[in-house]
């Protein structure tokens, strides 16, 4: 065991606060790492505020982690000490499940080990997150940072990278296709850069014509306003994919209208229920699609950070001290941030 | 001009009663079918009633035709006098979009002219179904019945048959898939034949358990009673595919826990809103998709009826005499038919 200091919520009502704790002794199969950075993705609030009903306190929220390994177990054999690497969302999996054999841990039969605030698979203890200055992970679930990658500016592409890029992936977008991207925060300003990288045509669609300057400079060829119909009528039956990252419910409906027959709409950032009501005319009519997409499966996870490296791709981020943590939630949470805090381990110690 | 004797709506709250009206004069690529058998489907009683707002009366529904051809036009090339022929839900399409150029006359990009209450692109006349004695349709439009098929049984394949058979090929169900079929009516049962003709291993989701040994009997493997929390709740992330002809708002969510990670939820029947709510959690934590789909191209509608004839699948049916379609029509709302009613033209001239 090896002492480790953190943030952590101690009930759904309190802040942030700093927490003394312990990580486990090596297993084999472990690495030990220093964490130097750590994104703050907007379900951490969730999870701290028990929003979803399944916290588990103390909670250390974090799953964008980079750091430095400093310690290896006796049976590792991919990373080295000193090597520089990743953690994601997921620690652990059964790894003998069809999703595990297709390297799609992320939907595990038997349910993925989370970074933080799930019972570990081997002691049953609580997983603790990347708010703090160490952690211990299966090799399994220890992801490279290439070189040529700013390790702050990578840490988001660990979720908010991953979330938006496995989808487009699994779609098959292609130069040529027409790709929406609905929503401009942490996930969407990464779906702008992918599906741009991927070669698509690609627009964001914003409720506010404010950001229309900004989608450009992210990337996006053009910009619809979604509050105005008469630029939704006109892009009716146009795109070949919708990635919608928005993270409240809104209506579906004006979106699946501007696909084309066979089109495709992914949700990645909704967990709650479509309201107001999807039209299943809006889905029948043209055979389109109405999807979901959760993260991505480990290697994907490489993947996605080599594909940054090679694309010159990193997350838009703002610096945090981890003792404005809790005056960053409130800014996330009120969106006013471009596009992702990530902490600066060292103000841990400071 | 041919003179046609049909029976029509004259407006949404009368019967239907004998109408007499004329066919066009053909064109070089039309053919002249003298009608034989018509099924009915539900969506007839939809427009007869004018439920979805776009009926134009006089009305002649029908599109599940089947006839003999008893003309052709100066340039056909497919079709000789004689020849046993269908007809389907559409009769025109604009024949040079991306839709039409894929065999996907249904979703023409343009708007394909329905078999009836639809203004013909030509001379904006408005077409009339085949609850007629005949119908002057062009050969790009008219499928063949194989011989080895009964032509009664075989009606209700232009329509039930492939909006069921369509999805099933699209997704590639193939040999051991678990497909799962929601509803068992002229739609549901068909699903049940194409699904097990494809190698799947088929359940069928009835509410009523009465059901069960008529299910088993169309072919499934076996039943689910929908409404038992249990046998619902024992099938969870089991289906990598449903095929839902559930034609009135139901709940999806219980029936999307029943498909593993990456599982497709096809509706086919339902085009109004999706109520109650579907919840997005469904989709997004295992990958799942929600899918439509609408009829088929008339070149898979052409293959359905020879997949049919070489599967020995048919449609169970209950012959009409035409007289008797009002009250039919009031069999078919309250789902007392097994499984599609087809209406013998014969007794038109009675």
């Amino acid at each position: 065991m090896s002492k480790a200091l953190g943030y952590a919520a101690l009930s759904p009502t309190t802040p942030l606060a700093p927490l003394s704790f312990e990580r486990r002794a090596l297993r084999p199969d472990d690495v030990s790492i220093e964490i130097q950075y750590c994104g703050v993705c907007h379900s951490d609030l969730h999870q701290a505020r028990n929003d979803w009903g399944i916290a588990v306190y103390p909670l250390v929220p974090g799953h964008e982690i980079v750091g430095r390994v400093v310690a290896v177990g006796s049976q590792v054999q991919k990373y080295a000490v000193g090597d520089r690497v990743g953690v994601g969302c997921m620690v652990d999996s059964c790894q003998h499940c069809d999703a595990c054999h297709a390297d799609l841990e992320q939907y595990c039969l038997e349910g993925p080990t989370m970074t933080y605030a799930t019972p570990d698979r081997v002691d049953g203890s609580n997983t603790m997150g990347g708010y703090s200055d160490s952690i211990v992970v299966s090799e399994n679930f220890v992801v490279r940072i290439p070189d040529g990658l700013d390790p702050a500016n990578a840490a988001p592409i660990l979720c908010a990278g991953i979330t938006t890029y496995s989808p487009l992936k699994h779609y098959g977008v292609k130069p040529g296709d027409k790709v929406g991207i609905l929503g401009m925060g942490g996930l969407g300003h990464m779906g702008i850069k992918f599906a741009k990288a991927l070669g698509a045509e690609v627009t964001l669609f914003t409720r506010s014509a404010s950001k229309a300057a900004e989608g450009r400079r992210q990337g996006a060829d053009h910009v619809i306003v979604s509050t105005d119909a008469e630029q939704m009528k006109a892009a009716a039956e146009t795109f070949d994919f919708l990635l919608d990252t928005i993270p409240v419910p809104h209506d579906l409906n004006p979106y699946l209208e501007t696909l084309r027959f066979d089109g495709v709409h992914i949700l990645v950032g909704l967990i709650q229920p479509v309201d107001p009501a999807l039209h299943a005319a809006n889905l029948v009519l043209k055979r389109r699609v109405l999807a979901g997409s959760l993260i991505g499966g480990i290697k994907e996870t490489q993947e996605v950070l080599d594909f940054c490296a090679e694309h010159d791709i990193t997350c838009d981020i703002e610096m945090l001290d981890i003792k404005n943590i809790n005056e960053a939630f409130e800014r996330m949470h009120a969106g006013d941030v471009k596009y992702r805090f990530v902490i600066d381990m060292a103000t841990l110690k400071a």
